[in-house]
């Protein structure tokens, strides 16, 4: 089957030439007015300064972990230098994936709001492309990376059983490369989003009274940036790591196996094929998504998701049935080709049951969600406590799903089984991250609506592309966490696999601290994100309250839109204002944005790294592998606590804004209940954007960290 | 050694006498007023019926629960229905040492605020006598009961090797009574003070602008019967199931450790005489704790607290030396007694370790509490995130001493040394609870100056007490929670130890399960806890909002209060203002706070004790073993951050109250950050109060039921 590895690489080639497709055509829309155009420019702009500024510190990080694999890895026989090839591989494709992601995103806001200009069916349409780019770019670069340096290093080493540990083993260097960018991606992206945010609105709406978006704001920029550089760029490169995470794992299980000949290739090139696949029934997916105008966009996402879902499982089993011989030994135990097909579906259909799980805490109207809204009548702290409780009691039901998940795959197909689950929850990627990244597509095109001063109904059609996103993207958050779960732990399986350690017992005291102070570093990492959250927030609370003391044309406009109507102004007032328009100094605020960002991700991205080395060489194998379980248990639960604690508020405060009847009385903007709110909205905004979804990557860096250094700790 | 038991029945009779006359002393002591003594009757009513209602809920518990455990142990070789009796007497133990510690400290609040009235340094030495009282009933209890117990078995069966499984395992029903009592106490009343508290302040102080403790406040009563029954009898509930479950957890572990000659009985009854030798040097500390008019009463409890620990540690050293032999066996690994010593004295430090992380996260002026109070500026959300950051944080250190503890000790002196680390930590419990009791008889002293209307500086003292408490109670905080810590870990390793399973292994996936699904069950405790409390205030403050409305006289005086100055009020006023301050119904409170307490107590208090069960019945010891090793984990975590991150924003609103200067400006009560201030207190008060430390319970009372099942499962 191995010379049929080419399929592979060119399912990897296709999904390029389908992004640079859609790319094209993006660029092919009409962006509408100058003002449009001049807004678009500046996000864009700003969010490749941020990519350049982050690259730039990466690229340094790059090298020296680079080098310093070499070096380490130099001269043995059961690893080789080759992994830092494969490392530095990994980083640029997530690296790209994450550059081409954004680039076509922030084509294609302008483009989603110009087409929203005629309606809605059009710019779902051209927000769809949009994501779909950057969901075939990540499964793209994944399969083309992975299935070349497979290719290549098999050619050197070759395919029996014996090479297989070193072959694995500087492919695990890949996974390491595209988790370090994830870890960067992701908690820079996650500060730079939240800062822009909580400076814009807590100067922009609290203070000065003007609406979300307002050009007179001059973080209303890098507030839109942020969606791209936290959603988009973020949310791919931890999609990323997931994707390329559970291949790897799955690849170094599948090479423990033995048929009744010995080692049968099968089993490690399968995952490979399943991705490959994955990428067919994902483009197909994308063109399943198309709605008429006047018809159900949420309907249009649905078909996608849950319909190419169905078809990847029939292509699975096909795949199994055509790889796999009937029965297999694993660890002394025996399985069937049937069992791999069940633990897949376990997984997949697990991840759904995490997202919907996640859509009942989080969504508009549900039960949780209401219970915060009748809190908020009572304030701010009932509201807060509410909301926590919310967040904690969420973790109930997606912890007993992931158990059972565990086991059952376990059951059917041994460790494999497990690496087999994930790889199920990710098979279908693709379309999964084009439904996620539509989401901030839509919410910048809004932006760029209101400040570009469009009429209503624009806005209108763009906030009802959002809210449709939404529960997707509930879904999607599900999938994410889920899908981070069991890869770190066909991670950790593939770990013990490759140091040789038969068992991890607790009731070994280093073991067991192992455990404790694996546990806590989520905590620890969380509380790092939120400090850095606050202190890159306050510095933008500072700029932009500079900017409307000390520009007379800002203050003038602010004081005129307080004192008077708009209808009421006269000429002059109305030029002014114009003037005004213009005077926002946003570039500053983008940089303080892209600074601190920078900045602070730097601590807790050494914290992650360096936390499993220095546990795995002073403490060895059996020690890390208690690290690694305590902050993969603990860091599931905290993910999901602060996830959905935010979600949960965020749509509490939407249901307020959109008006909401309790006891007989409606409850709106501007009551004290709409205050308390947005107080539960502002707290759950970093902790459902920056740490909650930060652990997700740790997690999982933290296992591929100790895959890549089992050879040198065994 | 056997014959000297004796000594350790008299040291537990000692702390009877001792505890009777220094109640019959508070008894002696000048009540003050009428008016004091009328408020003084509502509270100690209020007291004894929340606990009446609790026990009759209790008593029907303890009964189905020992009548489970009779049959379920009837008939069998390796455990007996002896149990049943056990149990009983530990619930009993723990039940009558709430009684008797709330009876005084009810009694000692009134005398303090006497006291107060002539001087600093007499009230003190009411208050502390007080608590004293609680601190010795614990641990005289705690010891009778035990070494009666163990008499009385060993009488029955025998002293040697083989009759010790039977012996220690029936012995565990009693730390099972003790757990069962403690998880209510806790958590009823932890929820009573919360729920009164809330309802206190939300309508009182911020709805109708009155004072803290206003007798108009028809909660205000409630309010102080929750100290009472939170602080004082749920804090002695649990340190009562800390100590007790160290003591048995050592011994447990003693009975598997062999010397030359086999079997030796010291092994298994030094704790009892450790903890004896405890009652002693806990008795000379409260000797120690006094101060003269003009003293300094901070000085007074340190010299309390650090000199019996001083003490402690010499009698520990002198104890082990007469009962251990100079080396052993322990699963085949040689230790020695003074490896034992090592280990003890580790617990101790470290205990003191955690104690003075948690001053540091939590006190007043430290960095953590300034960066909220820094926070605080710009609004809820910020102090807020930065709370919440500061209590994520705060948990990295005392992980880290937990881990070097778990390390250190078992390296010392293997499991033995784990149990003698927990007992090493909770030697001196006497002296530690009486300087925790102490805290709240101040605040209710504080409270009843307030209702009585006494002069202000009678207030100020009271307030400079409890103050003065604070300190001490933060490390009493983090000694409650790393002797929690230790004795669940020394409790799984005792039920290891009567299983017999050699090893929990958390590659196997049904380990791993059970790790996730134990770390989750404090996520879910925590939300039923938060749930409870946020119901439990809504009614309270629907009742109050009633009687505000309602009452004619209430009504007419919140009026008066807030149309006009008390200086201004002519003599009718005056007198329509006395009428009211009888009007309101703080009996309806009471009874709310009462009812709801027990109520929401039912549901967690299940969860608890049959996740275990149920666990270790259909999937075995070794998945059990998993769910204990995650719920433990996740339980200190999360207690430690719940518990700090509460210390910090009640602190942070204490300073902006004295007044803070923060670049340049001083901001002080009313500001717009001191409301930010007190929406964090307000979050924070059920964190650090109810969800936080029933955690503490949660995690060894499921070792303890893990224990006590062990036999059946094994």
């Amino acid at each position: 089957m191995s010379s049929n590895l080419i399929y592979v690489i060119g399912a990897g080639g296709l999904a390029m030439v389908f992004a640079f497709w859609k790319t094209n055509w993006i660029e092919a829309q009409d962006e509408g007015t100058d003002r449009m155009k001049s807004i678009g420019k500046s996000i864009a702009d700003g969010a490749m300064a941020f990519l350049k500024a982050e690259y730039r510190v990466l690229a340094i990080f790059v090298i020296a972990v680079a080098v310093i694999l070499g070096i380490a890895n130099n001269g043995r026989a059961d690893s080789s230098v080759l992994i830092s090839l494969s490392f530095v591989v990994g980083a640029v494709a997530s690296g790209l994936a994450g550059y081409l992601g954004m680039k076509v995103a922030t084509k294609a806001n302008t483009r989603t709001t110009h087409a929203a200009r005629t309606g809605l069916a059009s710019a779902l349409n051209v927000a769809f492309t949009g994501g779909s780019v950057m969901g075939l770019s990540v499964v793209g670069l994944g399969v083309l990376g992975l299935g070349g340096l497979f290719m290549y290093y098999t050619n050197l080493y070759g395919m029996e059983a014996e090479n297989m540990p070193i072959v694995l083993n500087v492919i695990s260097g890949f996974s390491l490369g595209a988790s370090s960018i994830a870890l960067f991606a992701r908690v820079g992206g996650g500060i730079y989003t939240k800062a822009a945010d909580v400076g814009a609105d807590l100067v922009g709406k609290v203070e000065a009274g003007i609406p979300e978006d307002h050009p007179l704001n001059p973080a209303t920029i890098a507030d839109n940036v942020g969606d791209n550089v936290g959603d988009v760029a973020g949310m791919g490169a931890d999609l990323f790591e997931s994707y390329v995470g559970s291949i790897v794992g799955s690849m170094v299980l599948g090479s423990s196996i033995l048929v009744a000949s010995g080692f049968d290739i099968n089993f490690v090139i399968l995952p490979l094929f399943i991705a490959a696949a994955g990428i067919l029934v994902s483009i197909v997916g994308t063109f399943m998504v198309s709605v008429k105008e006047g018809g159900d966009p949420q309907k249009a996402l649905n078909i996608g998701e849950f319909g190419s879902s169905a078809i990847m499982i029939a292509v699975i089993y096909f795949l199994i049935q055509v790889f796999l011989p009937e029965s297999f030994m694993q660890a002394g135990e025996k399985f069937t080709s049937m069992g791999v097909f069940y633990a897949t579906v376990i997984g997949l259909v697990s991840g759904l049951g995490i997202g919907m799980v996640t859509e009942h805490y989080t969504g508009t109207g549900t039960p949780p969600v209401m219970s915060i809204v009748k809190q908020s009548l009572t304030g701010p702290a009932t509201t807060l406590i509410a909301g926590l409780g919310v967040g904690m009691q969420s973790t109930a039901v997606p912890i007993l799903i992931l158990a059972t998940a565990i086991v059952g795959a376990h059951y059917f197909a041994g460790l494999y089984g497990i690496a087999m689950a994930a790889l199920g929850m990710l098979a279908n990627t693709g379309i999964q991250l084009a439904v996620d990244a539509y989401g901030p597509i839509s919410d910048n095109a809004g932006g760029i609506a209101e400040m570009a001063g469009l009429p209503k109904e624009v806005r209108e059609r763009t906030d009802k592309l959002d809210a449709v996103g939404n529960t997707t993207a509930a879904i999607g958050k599900g999938f994410a966490i889920g899908s981070a779960a069991l890869t770190a732990l066909a991670l950790f399986a593939a770990f013990m696999v490759q140091t040789g350690i038969e068992s991890i017992d607790i009731s070994k005291p280093m073991v067991m601290a192992g455990l404790f102070v694996g546990g806590m570093l989520p905590f620890l990492f969380s509380s790092m994100a939120l400090g850095a959250v606050g202190r890159a927030a306050m510095a933008m609370i500072e700029e932009v309250r500079r900017q409307f003391r000390d520009i007379p044309e800002l203050k003038k406009a602010l004081d005129l839109m307080k004192g008077k109507d708009e209808k009421d102004w006269n000429d002059e007032e109305r030029s002014d204002f114009e003037i005004a328009l213009g005077k926002a100094e946003h570039g500053r605020c983008v940089e303080i944005s892209t600074q601190s960002a920078i900045k602070e991700m730097v601590l807790p991205g050494i914290l992650a790294v360096t936390s499993p080395v220095i546990v795995g060489f002073i403490f060895g194998p059996e020690t890390l592998g208690g690290l690694l379980a305590g902050v993969t248990v603990c860091g599931v639960l905290m993910a999901i606590f602060q996830s959905n604690a935010g979600g949960a508020w965020d749509n509490a405060k939407k249901m307020i804004e959109e008006g909401v009847t309790i006891n007989g009385e409606t409850i709106g903007k501007g009551s004290e209940a709409h205050k308390a709110a947005v107080v539960g909205d502002t707290v759950g905004d970093p902790f459902k954007d920056t740490s909650g979804p930060s652990l997700n990557i740790l997690i999982k860096l933290m296992s591929v960290v100790s895959l890549v250094i089992a050879p040198l700790i065994a």
